[in-house]
């Protein structure tokens, strides 16, 4: 190592310039890519991590590191090459040249989990400047809970024209105008071109006084000043609001012929354009060469947050809450979490309630609520209905940050994506309900918590056409399935208040995937009634009752509809057929099972009924190509739920039928 | 009919008390449904349609109507209440007595297709708003080609707080701001109330200033002040740019004891309330009951628009385009609308050229567009990936408002609503392209066009791990699946461009039904190559390659993954094993074949097996329990097309080892 000291001091613009010839050269070698953002951005990103950014390179998992966002994830190079730079040590030469290839860490859009530093997966535009809003209020609420001595960061979003344009971020800025999230800032990449060309051809916001109106503080920039950069991100330090700054930038700034131009955005540069590149910055070097001084003045970057950080530890270390902050920074679950919730088992399978399963769901709460404190709810404007509050949880609000539940206002795919951000953030595992239908709304982030492995619960009510009255706009019947379809995420749709218990046990124990809690709004009696201490679900399916000889139909069933396969049983038992029922609270346990334990609960040989107030999509694997599905072929309907459920032939009687019709 | 003018007049105050009570007793009546919507904007209802709203309560279908959109759908009953009022003949007391009931055509959210002047099924907030711009859009488009003597109408828009907190909502109104659809007024019910509670609790922001920074004018009125309604309204006429007239109103206004309060919002008052609503307005009758004054007022209303129809009509008439404009608005495709395509097809049969589906798709709508002159394409900022644009279109715009391309920005949402508008309005078969990994964001309108029956075309490219690079955040891998699920939808997913150019032509010529068109980044070799006319695409599934003596496997391929199943046939049959590929084009077609045909196709007693770069749900059923999927299991990765396709076992050989292993 050179000493930095005595070497000519490298200039910011030479360190920018680092980052625009990177981010070419990745994207040439790779034949693929978007140069324009990360060239684009490059004098922002210089100033943002040399002067501002909390951070120390050679630990990406600093508790109280700034999370640095780019939300414009398709800019991936952007953020290689600063992790890079600043000495990651999984950001090696060999990863940036293996840009975009199989096995490497420096996936097309930034990935979760891939490389240390990337806080998050980006790339679906507006969806990292959504989770940051959880990162951001993750933060506020861990400051109160654990003192601003250990928690006092900021989360830094690096945003483009698309992000703004996409809907959610429309959810998500009101979220943190309403939040006061005032560490929370946007460098809004301000290029005026998308891929099709011109921003004006499709947008004509006035973007910044869109900020304002939903409570921002908002400074423009020229984003190539350096100067202009630092002054107005000191700015945002100190507001008492979450910050916009609308930083003019040329696309692919720095290019020969193309700076300006939307041919910069998605495509290699070539190799002309880059050689004339090269000459007009004056750099002189081989792809992925780093001359001497430029090198150190980033790697001098990457360890100036290291006194901080150790200055924190000893604070931590100090506090006398290192152990549990560490524990729930780490994601673990307190000691005892279950004891209330599994006493509250035994207890059910005596008293067999007879409630909606969001009830049950609500109940489970109940009992784990005050037992993990990382626990933070919430419910798009449907509180009441999803069943997501306990009872006397202080609400989560400026400045009361310390609150547990969350008003996430009518923002279905905000909250699911803040909840990614308050789970990826580490420290809280966050829930959030809305009906099931409008999973439609959120499925975006459902899928990206899936893609990221992280915890985040949706609780999703009015699960089938058993919500009744408000029709089909209101009532899921493809959303089982295609909840089912996102590969890692967990449907559960539990049966009862014991099966509903055990889903939430396995939701909050499962740290490396999203669960999706389906739960009835209609009442349904209880099934579990055998005493026993295993967490029957976690198979995903089970026995839950026998035949009475050797079996010659099997039921499966799920929801409130178990019920009615059970109720089907009797009468097929009734009339000499002996008749064995599964449950089948979460297809993706079941199907994580050896293969003996599935055949054993398949019972291929018998004829197989399954009734789901869905589609079938999905069940031909249970019932085979002989079996026999009960349940919805289209859209449900306006009626009350007991008339919808004869109208469309989901009934006990259709069971025994189709059990008949097969013997 | 008594003279209405020897009567004693209704006031307008009764009038709007006449929707009031119809709506507290309709909900009371269903046990079921919010009251304190229309309760609360009755006033600026009854002034919109007593003095503003161009409609004839006897000709629903008046195609130059005003067009009424509640996209606070919970709010039915106001809707309902008014086309029983004005005359809709179909709005008859016992529907209205009939609320929420099974087989009534008052539906618990106002449902398309079931009642006459209900012009969109809106309940999912945000998109009746969202839709509104298609309605909004479509006016402009085709005033600008037939004329302003035929189509001059306004898209009055009734949102509510959770509309303009959805995501979607942001999308739409900067859309109309840069599109300038001056045409279009939204009536926002601001009562500062949700379901939780205040609006306050979960937001803050200024949405008159929101508004004006899209581009739209912006007028705060009492919406109960009818004198201050009707200024507004009128005000709204006459500007230059869309209209936001934000009513600050009570919800559940009139309401004895209850006005003002969330609790009016989503339930019936009950009796007491009832009653004591009723002595407060002085409302002496029984339930569904109307004074005759009031009835005959409101008659009146209802025939209000007559003469100007009839006008319209002696105009169209005298055009001479009426059979073109009346042809177009039933959307009847024109004679010979695929007579370039038919003979396309042909050729294509002969030169079997190998491209992507995307282009084959695109080469399809270069045959049809011209023939075809309601087509109007676009884009969610992907133009060039998406192969949307016909060389040579004018693009839509304003004033330019004839052109046949929109520039949609990164809104995919919103696109697919504005789709859902343009297509519900007539006049216009809307197409536009996104990602098909971005079918999450613009689900929630693809599932309601197809609870609607709507002519929407989803051009979905990228439609597997086959687009390589952007790796997994941009690569579907259950969306094949999902989107499977939803009913009434159509999904495509084309081998070539001859199945590309069938496919087009089916969704062309499903009225009632969306299509989405799933294809190919990359480049797949050419299947069809026997000549025939029948479009055996319309079948869903058909064998493409027959075995060479009695089959002993069955192969099933979509999309670029057929050609895999031909190549393992070939190298199956080389080894004497007699083999035959069906191609699936179309899944939901394929159910909706008699049982005869689907078992010809399916081949049971055959070794199955099924090969899509996706996952397996669903396809259980063409291979039974014991045949082989070659797919995805889970997400994909950031690489190159063909080491994917390699790295994740989705090759020929793959297919050739699963048969062998069953033989």
């Amino acid at each position: 190592m050179t000493d930095v000291k005595s070497a000519p001091k490298a200039t910011p613009q030479q360190m920018a310039n680092a980052i625009r010839v990177l981010a070419m050269d990745g994207v040439e070698q790779a034949k693929s890519g978007h140069p324009g953002m990360p060239m684009g951005m490059a004098d922002v990103a210089t100033v943002l991590f040399s002067k501002f950014l909390k951070f120390d390179a050679g630990r990406p998992d600093w508790a109280d590191r700034d999370r640095f966002i780019l939300s414009a994830g398709h800019g991936s190079m952007l953020i290689y090459a600063l992790l890079h730079l600043t000495g990651y040590k999984a950001a090696t030469k060999e990863e940036l040249s293996n840009f975009r290839q199989w096995g490497s860490k420096t996936a097309g859009h930034p990935e979760y989990g891939h490389m240390p530093g990337v806080e998050v997966t980006t790339g679906p535009l507006g969806q990292g400047l959504a989770t940051s809003i959880g990162f951001a209020m993750a933060e506020r609420h861990l400051a109160a809970k654990y003192g601003e001595d250990l928690v006092d960061h900021r989360t830094w979003v690096v945003a483009g024209d698309g992000c703004l344009m996409e809907g959610v971020s429309q959810e998500a800025i009101a979220l943190a105008g309403r939040y006061k999230l005032n560490k929370l800032t946007v460098l809004w990449d301000d290029n005026e071109i998308t891929i099709d060309g011109k921003v004006s051809l499709s947008d004509t916001t006035d973007q910044k006084a869109r900020f304002k109106a939903a409570g921002w503080a908002v400074k423009a920039i020229d984003g190539h000043d350096m100067d202009a950069i630092k002054s107005a991100l000191k700015w945002a330090t100190r507001q008492d609001k979450p910050t916009l700054i609308a930083c003019k930038t040329k696309i692919g700034k720095g290019a020969a012929t193309l700076e300006g131009s939307h041919k910069t955005h998605g495509a290699a540069l070539g190799a002309a354009e880059i050689a004339a590149t090269r000459l007009g910055l004056a750099w002189d070097h081989e792809p992925f060469e780093m001359p001497q001084t430029i090198a150190d003045a980033w790697a001098k970057v990457g360890r100036r947050g290291a006194k901080d950080r150790k200055k924190w530890e000893a604070r931590l270390a100090a506090s006398g809450q290192a152990a549990d902050f560490t524990r729930a920074m780490k994601g673990d679950l307190p000691e005892g979490a279950f004891d209330a919730l599994n006493a509250k088992i035994a207890e059910l399978i005596e008293t067999q309630p007879a409630q909606a399963t969001r009830q049950s769901s609500g109940a489970a709460l109940d009992q784990v609520f005050a037992a993990i404190p990382e626990l933070v709810g919430g419910s798009a404007d449907l509180t009441g209905s999803n069943n997501t509050f306990v009872a006397g949880t202080p609400i989560l609000d400026a400045p009361s940050y310390e609150g547990r539940y969350v008003n996430w206002g009518i923002r279905e795919f905000g909250m699911a994506a803040a909840m990614n951000g308050l789970a990826l953030h580490g420290g809280v595992i966050p829930y959030g309900g809305t009906f099931m239908v409008f999973s439609d709304y959120s499925r975006p982030a459902i899928r990206l918590g899936a893609l990221m492995g992280v915890r985040a619960i949706h609780v999703l009510t009015h699960d089938s056409i058993g919500l009744g009255e408000d029709g089909p706009t209101h009532q899921p019947v493809e959303h089982l399935a295609a909840l089912r379809a996102i590969p890692n995420l967990l449907v559960f749709r539990p049966a009862d208040t014991v099966e509903a218990m055990e889903c939430w046990k396995i939701a909050l124990e499962t740290k490396t995937a999203p669960s999706a809690m389906a739960l009835s709004r209609q009442k349904t009696p209880a099934v579990r009634t055998v005493a026993g201490t295993e967490n029957l679900s976690a198979k995903g399916a089970y026995e839950i009752k026998a035949a009475s000889g050797e079996a010659k139909a099997t039921l499966f069933g799920t929801g409130t509809e178990l019920a009615l396969a059970l109720k089907a049983a009797e009468t097929l038992e009734a009339e000499g057929v002996p008749t064995r029922v599964v449950s089948v609270p979460c297809v993706e346990l079941f199907e994580q099972q050896d293969a003996a334990y599935r055949a054993s609960v398949i019972g291929r040989g018998t004829i197989r009924v399954a009734v789901e107030a869905a589609i079938k999509q999905g069940w031909e694997g249970f019932i085979g190509e002989d079996g026999a599905f009960i349940g919805m072929t289209g859209f449900g309907a306006s009626a009350p739920a007991e008339v919808l459920y004869d109208k469309f032939g989901i009934t006990a009687d259709a069971v025994v039928a189709a059990v008949k019709a097969r013997l």
